[in-house]
């Protein structure tokens, strides 16, 4: 247990929480990163990144993850690996105070939230183990990878229909599957699902369990809400879109989540208003695209704005 | 003199959009990127970059830019090089018109502004010749390259000031060249650069030729604007804050540019109020950092927000 201080708190080292750090750092201000897991974020899970912008050939998510965390430490920012901050206040004197779960007590005097966003499960079987070898949860992301294969799609909102009509500008088939019989999408994205010739829809099922050969996914058993009766459609992959969850436990105090679906909103250069020092970035916060290099983008400009509120503080 | 037709149309090939035309590609529709000189836009006249994220030993900017450019042109951005759009309107159907200097008529479904923005210059000799050898507009991205050398920043408002205390964290002298005998910027900004014992103000001086060695700079001319006297201050670099002008000419009648200095005002998806069917992303928009990586950000942003446009249309 100690007490420590730094500059700029970035709280998450995914895209958005390495970008920020890069940046701070080359502020040449005392910048800590704290990331609960490994760096790099979701995109960690991710097999191969085709769309993050210079990587014409695409790179695995493991490195792309690891080359934004080698960058940021370069120009000097710290990484506090495998800590959680358990609860972040903003103090009298305008500064903020951070508690670990290793038991530290940080003071800093400007904060970059960047804990991302965790995509809802099933919690089914095969569902942990097929990630990144069958399960997605990004079709921008990995509907490239199957061209010409069967895949399902599950849910039943905006998000899970439109992503069964992207994947099926890939895909021979698209199965949709949905628990209940009728969507809760917009009529429009309903009617241009039923119109596609691709996507079948398998209505009042419910997903059981994923199966897979031990290396690649191979099928999906689902089971019918109405008698129960269960089958198995096979299939190279599952895209799951039942809803995301942003990491916003630690400022349900400090902001208002209410009206973005738990997403933190955020002025154009980052800042949170209403609340001076505090910076949001990534996918967390409102933004319309939840992708890396979006997310890269907006911690650079959150930790732009960071510094420039440390300098007007001087 | 043909006419055309592209489902999105990207006006601008630097990194906003390159990522935009990597982003509508990848999207599946048919996406032209109109370029009036090289792609890569501003970072083609940067020696290197060291701050886009995932190049943790920096990038030449011309590699950067050819990097983006083949993987937008992989997934199928069309891209038209040493084109010029000379004049977009949006017609009666909804569909944008585009007329080129190559003498062609396009109609594109949805716009993407990406045309970026132009520093100004100081029009004096040595000026053409030595940018990226020493003469500069962005200390954020050059600041780096000169640690313990002597540096001139130009300009008297909040961005030359700002950046002038910014190369004094790196370099070992900044003379601050203002034409007048006082500064436009913030007091606070003032007082703090008056305080700084790296930053010698010249004032009332304007620059009047740079100097080299036909490799580098090696000292900046300037004149006295009370006696006209003329000294030459020895130095290694020039970093010219004088303004900047975003290229907005071909969206003067569209859109109102007067609130944000010329720049494009656009929601936090990308698109302009008011204005169905036009994005814009880079440097030509209200953002508030002008970065490679913000850019690609608002780029990949305005053109998922452009894709969405599309399928509603539908």
């Amino acid at each position: 247990m100690s007490n420590k201080h730094c500059d700029i708190a970035i709280i998450g080292g995914g895209p958005a929480g390495l970008s920020a750090g890069l940046y701070a750092a080359r502020g040449l201000v005392n910048t800590v990163i704290f990331e609960k897991q490994m760096t790099g974020g979701q995109i960690v899970t991710t097999e191969w990144v085709e769309n993050y912008p210079a990587f014409p050939e695409g790179v695995a998510g493991v490195e792309l993850g690891g080359l934004m965390t080698t960058q940021a430490e370069k120009f000097g920012a710290q990484i506090e690996l495998f800590v959680t901050v358990t609860k972040l206040t903003k103090q009298d004197d305008g500064n903020f105070e951070l508690q670990t779960d290793a038991g530290d007590t940080w003071t800093a005097r400007a904060v970059v939230l960047a804990s991302g966003s965790v995509p809802s499960k099933l919690g089914i079987p095969g569902e942990d183990y097929y990630t990144g070898r069958g399960v997605s949860w990004c079709a921008t992301c990995d509907a490239g990878f199957f061209k010409e294969k069967i895949v399902a799609v599950i849910g039943g909102g905006d998000a899970a229909l439109e992503e069964a009509l992207f994947l099926a500008k890939f895909a021979s088939k698209v199965y949709l599957v949905h628990r209940r019989d009728e969507f809760r999408a917009s009529p429009i994205v309903v009617q241009r699902v039923k119109a596609s010739e691709k996507i079948e829809l398998v209505l009042s099922a419910v997903p059981v369990e994923i199966e897979g050969d031990g290396t690649r996914v191979t099928g999906l058993r689902i089971a019918s809400t109405k008698d129960e009766s269960e089958q198995v459609l096979n299939l190279d992959g599952v895209f799951e879109f039942v809803g995301t969850n942003p990491v916003n436990e630690l400022v349900a105090d400090l902001v208002d989540t209410s009206a973005e679906r738990g997403h933190v909103s955020i002025e154009i250069d980052g800042s949170i208003a209403g609340i001076p020092g505090l910076f949001a970035a990534g996918d967390l916060t409102n933004s319309s695209l939840k992708q890396v290099i979006s997310a890269a983008g907006s911690g650079a400009t959150a930790a732009f704005s960071a510094l420039k509120y440390l300098d007007e503080l001087e």
